[in-house]
């Protein structure tokens, strides 16, 4: 795209060359010159100083910041200028047509119209895939799965016999979705795993992060709403209800029997005991730690977790109280002193109101 | 089943139609007619009210709770009777029989009788693999390592070389079990990887969640007890010893040289520092972090780890606290006035003992 | 080696038999008579008395220890000693030679000299490998990547399209490097992901843990510094800077935009929130929560993370004033009933100030 382009398709202010030609996008530090970079952030300045990015989106405190690149274009916000760009500068992966030659497709599975399944999938007995969807190279889909139309499943994901994903939802690379759960019943001789009859559904525009593991459900169905979406390296267990368009940052645990309504944010590393619910709407902190039931649209942080507001009074209450313990610790002690004075002088202290 | 077996098997009363036949389970609001379920929660009662469950299994108070379904069966405990009666509903994953044309074997490795390889399973040299054992499709087993009879190792779940899993030990999808642990030297050049020599031994009945993680030992062994069973994105330090029968749940970490006794229950997303021991039976909390010496049998939470009735003790005293910061910051600032006062009114009024 | 080629290798004095012949290193525990072991720690001196270890390295205090070992070598520091031997003793891997062939390689990757590509690795359209590789068994390396030289995929290790891999980087097993970030807009029919068009890029000698995920950027680039050190399952959001020689251990969670200097150490369980930094030489503390910048060179724990002494003192202060809280509540009881004798006695008892 040209400078101008690029000016005329966020709506910004053209300064320098109209005529330089970017094709990607990069960093300040890191940019060429037929790259665009953007600007946004004080703390940057020296990388902006010395960038050869050939366009910079800059915010209008920028516009004249000393610096290398000669053609700026103005605008409010460049970063959600930029972000509205990126799909021009997208390099997508390729994609081949149709079922590649080592893939393992079972004979009893229904391969939908202009599916593609990548080199070394094995795609296991009576499953169904819609069409359009792209199975990744290695991936595993294990017998009896049912997936919708366009679903994409990266690399070495697997999806475990009996499982359902619903249209367009993706899986990236090493996510586990169906497993049996953590379930066992003692035995005289050990334990025992429960075996797990409950379904493990995962509705329509669902993504599971990287690495992250959904379990089925023993006695009940995990699902997972529609258009939720899940990070890296999570931890759904088995029994488990999550709602609609829900934002689960990486690394979140949800223990067996949560039930999370629609809307729903976790915050990474946060974590949810078994048998709680989380209302609709609610916002979860970094962090936090879930162990009693969250009211809809209310905002709750730390471990356990209460409503944010109170955690901070509470977490500023405590800093000052550190501060105060050896005034505290004077202050008893010096009544503790003024007890036994007062006692040994007699009634008519007392009634100085001081002590006891 | 029909209802009046079902109501054999789990020793309950049934009210309605004895033929109503069920071939599966599913939960209140997803049962369709030919499905059993299972009602013991008020919660649920707008579920049961409209579900389609052909048969469902009710605690006594439920009995004639209002709802659609008309077949019910009263137990003491719905969710015990169910669980009894799983694996008459539980659809195996289909077995294949032998080795698959895919599977690259080596030339060295002994496989034992009624062995099932499933496609693309790679068999590293001098690996032994013991009668009745499963091996995943994308599995991977590396060289030098002994794998006992009935192993189960779900899709693409890797093995590293010189590893040894005992009986029946199953490892779920991505776990990565016996990887060279996280040890460096530095070097005048940057660090180098401390050769790791110890092994890595999962007892016989030893359970690894999906992408769990367990590294071997660098100078001593790891070593994970009989019959442990650990959960989904779990990671184990190298040179750890964990006794038999505990049960680790989802996202705990082991840091490396720990030691852990037998029957130890570890609560989601709890961790432990290196060099530390939990003794025989002990329970941590979830999210509780270990950084000093469990003894035999307790329950410990928290972080840092201490007792957790100590732990609640102590939380609450701070909420108490927390909420007493401002009379106790105006009596400070009362007493330090008075202190003020004291002093400018001469040496006769400090025999009242009020202050200082 | 024999015990007199091990004591001349560590530098110790040798008692017993000089010709004992040791050709592994295994914990007093477990060591078998052809096996070398070590002894520095009382708390297994039960273990030192039973063991069948032939040659035992020994601090200089258990010179003398009762128990089977005859061959002793005495040096200062046994671990130390052990550790510097264990090339000695290494198995490594035995390693094939070329492209298996069951490796799909397109016909458009660049495959370098002396490469080994295991069985069912599959390298993508544009690929680039430098000389002496090693891509693990069905390791997936995705279209225009480049790998340096000497590059190490352990199994199933995906590395996503358009990712760079400086010479020596090692990915363990089912870790996923380059995947398009957690990032969404939000659009009138639901969320839409964000085009990630940043680069992902491991410098020289980086290494990756097991099931670790590195996301690349969306509009900035995730770059992880020459020589950095990554332990299992720890997530790198988008667009994060790390510097040169960090370690971090395992299950540390980096949000996206963190920017982290050289030779930075992150504790187990730790966290990082979006846009923060920590400066150069910095000590992250296990499950520490860092939300605000850290200087260099200073150690930091707790949630929310703050100067380790701070923390320390802070928490120590938190537990003397809980067990405060009773005296506490009974010194403000007293005080709340003496203001109310104070009012109800008249003026003049105010001059001796004790009260309100």
């Amino acid at each position: 795209m040209t400078a101008a382009a690029v000016a005329a398709q966020v709506g910004g202010r053209l300064i320098g060359d109209p005529d330089v030609a970017v094709r990607g996008v990069a960093p300040l530090d890191r940019a060429a010159a037929y790259e665009l970079s953007f600007f946004s952030d004080q703390r940057y300045a020296g990388w902006f100083a010395e960038s050869h990015a050939g366009v910079v989106l800059v915010s209008p405190a920028f516009e004249h910041a000393p610096g290398l690149p000669s053609t700026r274009i103005v605008v409010e916000k460049p970063i959600d200028a930029l972000v509205g760009l990126l799909s021009r500068f997208h390099r997508t992966e390729p994609r081949a047509v149709g079922v590649h030659a080592t893939a393992v497709v079972s004979a009893t599975a229904t391969i939908g119209a202009d599916v593609t399944i990548d080199p070394y999938a094995v795609i296991g007995e009576g499953v169904t895939i819609g069409p359009r969807s792209w199975i990744g190279a290695g991936a595993k889909v294990g017998a009896g799965s049912v997936l919708g139309s366009d679903v994409r499943l990266h690399a070495n994901a697997v999806v475990y016999p009996f499982t359902e994903l619903g249209d367009r939802v993706m899986l990236h690379a090493g996510a586990q979705v169906g497993r049996e759960g953590f379930g066992f019943v003692p035995r005289p001789t050990g334990v025992v795993r429960i075996p797990h009859v409950g379904r493990c559904v995962l509705e329509q525009d669902v993504e599971v992060g990287a690495n992250s593991c959904v379990d089925r459900g023993s006695i009940d169905d995990t699902i997972i709403g529609a258009g939720t979406k899940i990070d890296n390296l999570v931890q759904i267990g088995h029994n488990v209800r999550i709602g609609r368009f829900c934002f689960f940052a990486s690394q979140v645990g949800i223990a067996g029997s949560s039930r999370i309504g629609d809307g729903v944010q976790m915050g990474g590393q946060s974590g949810m005991a078994n048998h709680f619910s989380i209302g609709a709407g609610a916002s979860i902190g970094a962090r936090a730690g879930v162990i009693s039931d969250v009211p809809e649209k209310e905002t709750w942080s730390g471990f356990p977790a209460r409503p944010h507001k109170e955690q901070m009074r509470s977490q500023a209450a405590l800093v000052r109280l550190a501060r105060l313990l050896r005034p505290l610790e004077r202050l008893l002690a010096r009544d503790a002193e003024a007890s036994v004075s007062t006692v040994s002088q007699g009634p008519d202290v007392s009634a100085t109101g001081s002590s006891s």
